[in-house]
């Protein structure tokens, strides 16, 4: 183990007014231990230098603000209490890292924040040995730092310290639970700081924020719900509080055992704007540094966003539906599920963030009767794919899953890219899968499904805008395995899947052509239109595949097992994502890296023309 | 809704002894209706009665026996005191449901239990009105009734009733604190019976466990974690008492919301034997139905269990490797980790059921250089799907994965068929799948993953018994991404991985082929051994891929991705799980079923031999 290397007589300094905390010091931290080497008096200086270096720095770069504001103190406090990278510390979810990251040798380069190359927006254990555990989805740290601990006991360090710090709405999720209802029974030295804000992404919910929102009001009673889980647990205490938390964190490093230090932190601290709304300053794009006010981008009118269209299409539909419910696992403002919520607040859910919930939940709805429509991100429907499988696919229930950043979702990366979709849920019975070519397509496969059908479907769509301006159209029924021609040819047939038919369609007209290439969209992936590939491998030379998601088990796959089940002997040229976890950047870029972008795909069909 | 049949002055009827009490009852009630017409002294000999009918049947017939013992009077209070179909009764999990099933109409036909074309030894949608859901793996009861109490609300039915009962060890998985999560803050009109044990297939472990134990000693304080989490708490109270429960049940009916009540029962109640030994006796397999005996299967030396395989292998393995870890959630004794928690208890751990945190766990102990075994049947493997993406695979962590009942497993049905596995994970970057065919592969693979793997593995096998009656052979290292010949040709080529390749060889046995039949053994579904391959599709003409998971996705279309991406024109004959979920009954049948058992795949070869 390294040396620690704080000063023994730190926690004597506390009355000690320093008058250099007054000059800058965050450009002279480059690494945790000179941190250490501070008073505890100038720590409240270097906070509001660390604050208003991560504003700076995010009001022009973009990425995660309210998060990282809100644990300034926090993230200051540990690694001058403990020896990190030694004492091993996880952030849960990890957007609230940025001042870890600046204070962990990273600041010259944080603001490649999120950037093709740059730093990724969340711990990454490539990036750095204080990166203890990558994380993005959340209520992994408390499992993670657990192994971490019992591992350092097996290898007989017994004092090493192991830290996670996680929200109150993570700290909700079920496998938070699984977490702490292990961590209870053990004498892993590990400590859960949890950082109630009352706020994730969107507000907090659930009965478990209920009753933190009691004992910080006093109200609880005495036997506190995590003692019942037998972890040693103190607070509420202020979480801006340096020297509060100083004296704490210090005293619970020598308590051995399971413990929880529950603190209280506003999400946004120090740019009024963002602690005033706090939803709209989690990530809030370009901002003046000083009035936070938001930077507005051009007025001219553009394509709805994907979610805004499942938003207001359900809002719609339910008012002529009454068995329709929407429900959402913590992202009402991500999914737009909050406009149904503000419609129809009986018929909407917030559940927090419990995706399996979430789904089972939905199954049994449907098994009154009701058209329950389940908007999970691709990447968090992996939460719940048991249940999929299990308590809605296998029972036949229609239930409607709209998964939203299905595809590469960019400047998040490779934790929150939903390319695997496809591939996970091809292989189950029962279920349809379908993913729109445009807004269009959206609304009617939604208009199609609460119309009641006999099974579930899954309907997969991209992070971000549409095509059309003008799409608010008639809605008209689909018929379920249906495909279209989009444009007839006699050489090469491209088979897309999804929005990446715009592009396709953008290559054709670029090249001109008007008889060799045929374009066929095939919304649904599952069933396949049989009769439409047949006549398609009959009548070209060259099929090409392409789809917004992983090449193994994708959609080309079903195309190939097709194929091969009815004995023809053509291959395909398959374009997807290939077997590799792509990396952050702009979506474009990305694109580029799994060698589907549209420069990549038309060079290939310029050659073979 | 249905008329209430309860007589109305049923409860005053408590201290009436009725003498027809002394008749067989059982048989005349082929319904709750007629339940509901006795008297509520009637009960205790009822409950004798169903007692002995199931002892009777599982004592030939076998099946899970402890769970129905231990929930008979429950059973009947339930059916006694609220209307059901009407009102909505889940059974997690599910096999404790036998007395459920009983009394409500399938009485005459329960002797065909988890027979082929018989009921489900599980609560199922399609067998009775009375199974409102569908349930196998655990912890979905709260979502689910949840889920029908808010739709009954939105649908204006205010009366009606909503229960489910939940297992101690059940209700500490992630999934069933989601479900209260949420359920605490609504008004939904839900009764949570959870039925306390101790116990779930194993003893129950965890925080809440040891939580539950003072509650039930009285030295838990004052506030109660379920009260905490907002639900009405009662108990704890006697679950075999009848007076007492049906009292119970009445007064909770006419409590509004959510509420949960406690109830303490004994596993294998009314059977000694069972009730003494509670792990052998959760399905006994034969037993005399009077002394409870268990009866002795032939002495004749058989080959081993696949599980035990591996519970043997990883307690030599880690004598020598002190950075050996075992996890399983819940299932020691049917994962035969047991043998390593006997003898290395600070090294195995049994997290209860709890998926998620038992990966996530494991890859916090490989972040610090252990090498975690992770047993996970398959089907339950669902249930941390982006634990193993985003936790594991993501990092590239040599975590190990056993995945113990892959492929199809009989009795259980399609709850716990493991067949979507390889689909599911062939999709995930890093990830090693490999698929023994008999138990040296398996010894082997796990000695070859703990010399140090630079990535996560995979390792699927059966349910059941391997083939070899010597099996302990010295270790020998695999390759990553071999293959093995096991026997040439030059007309047909069978590739198979997994046990099936003993079936394959039978055939080949059977057909006296000495020339045109290759068989190749591809133990390594991921990656692929592609020189192989090109090799195979190059000298011969006929290609067969064979598997025990499903075709959709699985090692028959790698195969085929692999032939497509090198251009190479040959279709393959896939044999494999389609596209449905296959029913339960004997493993011989099932695979008949699935159009994958011997007789099908040997014609099929004689036809193009």
């Amino acid at each position: 183990m390294k040396k620690d290397t704080r000063p023994k007589s730190k926690i004597r300094s506390f009355a000690v007014p320093i008058l250099s905390a007054l000059k800058p010091i965050l450009d002279s931290i480059s690494s945790p231990e000179l941190l250490r080497k501070l008073q505890l008096a100038d720590l409240p200086h270097l906070a509001k230098e660390l604050r208003e270096f991560i504003i700076g720095v995010i009001a022009t770069k973009e990425g995660h603000l309210g998060a990282s504001l809100g644990v300034v103190e926090l993230t200051i406090a540990l690694h001058y209490v403990f020896n990190t990278p030694e004492d091993r510390l996880i952030w849960d979810v990890g957007h609230q890292a940025y001042g870890h990251k600046i204070l962990t040798g990273r600041k010259a380069v944080f603001e490649t924040n999120r950037q093709l190359n740059g730093l990724s927006g969340f711990p990454k254990r490539e990036e750095s040995e204080y990166d203890t555990f990558g994380t993005g989805h959340s209520s992994t740290s408390i499992s993670a730092i657990l192994g971490m601990a019992i591992a350092s006991k097996l290898k007989g360090d017994v004092t090493r310290q192991h830290v996670a710090v996680i929200g109150d709405a993570s700290i909700a999720s079920g496998m938070a639970f699984e977490g702490l209802n292990h961590a209870g029974v053990t004498d892993a030295n590990i400590l859960i700081i949890l950082n109630d804000n009352a706020i994730g992404i969107d507000p907090s919910v659930g009965a478990l924020k209920r009753y933190l929102t009691n004992v910080k009001k006093g109200t609880a009673k005495d036997e506190n719900i995590f003692e019942c889980l037998n972890m040693a647990y103190s607070g509420p205490i202020d979480g801006h509080d340096m020297e509060g938390l100083v004296k704490e964190l210090e005293r619970l490093k020598s308590v051995s055992g399971p413990k929880l230090l529950h603190i209280i932190t506003t999400k946004g601290k120090g740019l009024k704007k963002a602690e005033e709304n706090q939803v709209a300053y989690h990530a809030p794009g370009k901002f003046n540094s000083v009035t936070g006010e938001l930077i507005k981008k051009s007025d001219k009118p553009q394509p709805p966003k994907f979610q805004d269209v499942f938003g207001h299409t359900i809002v719609d539909l339910a008012r002529n539906n009454d068995k329709i419910i929407g429900i959402t696992p913590a992202m009402p403002t991500g999914s737009s599920l909050r406009y149904m919520m503000d419609t129809f607040p009986d018929r909407a859910f917030d559940v927090g963030i419990a995706e399996q919930h979430a789904v089972t939940l939905a199954a049994g709805m449907a098994t009154e009767g009701m058209i329950p429509f389940c908007n999970i991100y691709s990447t968090f429907l992996q939460r719940a794919y048991d249940q999929v499988i299990h308590d809605v696919a296998l029972q036949n229930l229609p239930v409607i899953f709209c998964l939203d950043r299905a595809g590469l979702v960019g400047e998040d990366g490779p934790t929150h890219h939903g390319v695997f979709d496809i591939a996970y849920l091809r292989c189950i019975p029962n279920l349809i899968i379908f993913a729109p070519k445009n807004e269009i397509q959206l609304r009617n496969i939604m208009y199609t499904a609460q119309l009641g059908l006999d099974q579930p479907i899954a309907i997969r769509y991209p992070r971000g805008r549409g095509v059309l301006l003008d799409w608010k159209k008639p809605y008209s029924t689909l018929k379920i395995g249906m495909s279209f021609e989009l444009k007839q040819g006699n050489k090469i047939a491209v088979l897309s899947t999804g929005p990446v038919a715009i592009m396709i369609s953008e290559i054709i007209n670029e090249l001109n052509d008007t008889t060799s290439i045929g374009h066929y969209d095939f919304p649904f992936i599952k069933p396949l239109d049989k009769n439409r590939l047949r006549s398609i491998f009959a009548s070209y030379d060259q099929i090409i595949t392409i789809e917004d998601g992983c090449i193994t088990g994708g959609f080309g796959s079903a195309v190939l097992e097709f194929v091969n089940a009815e004995n023809i002997t053509k291959n395909s040229k398959m374009f997807g994502i290939p077997d590799e976890f792509i990396t952050h950047g702009p979506v474009k870029d990305l694109y580029k890296i799994a060698g589907m972008d549209k420069e990549t795909v038309k060079s290939y069909i310029e050659e073979i023309l």
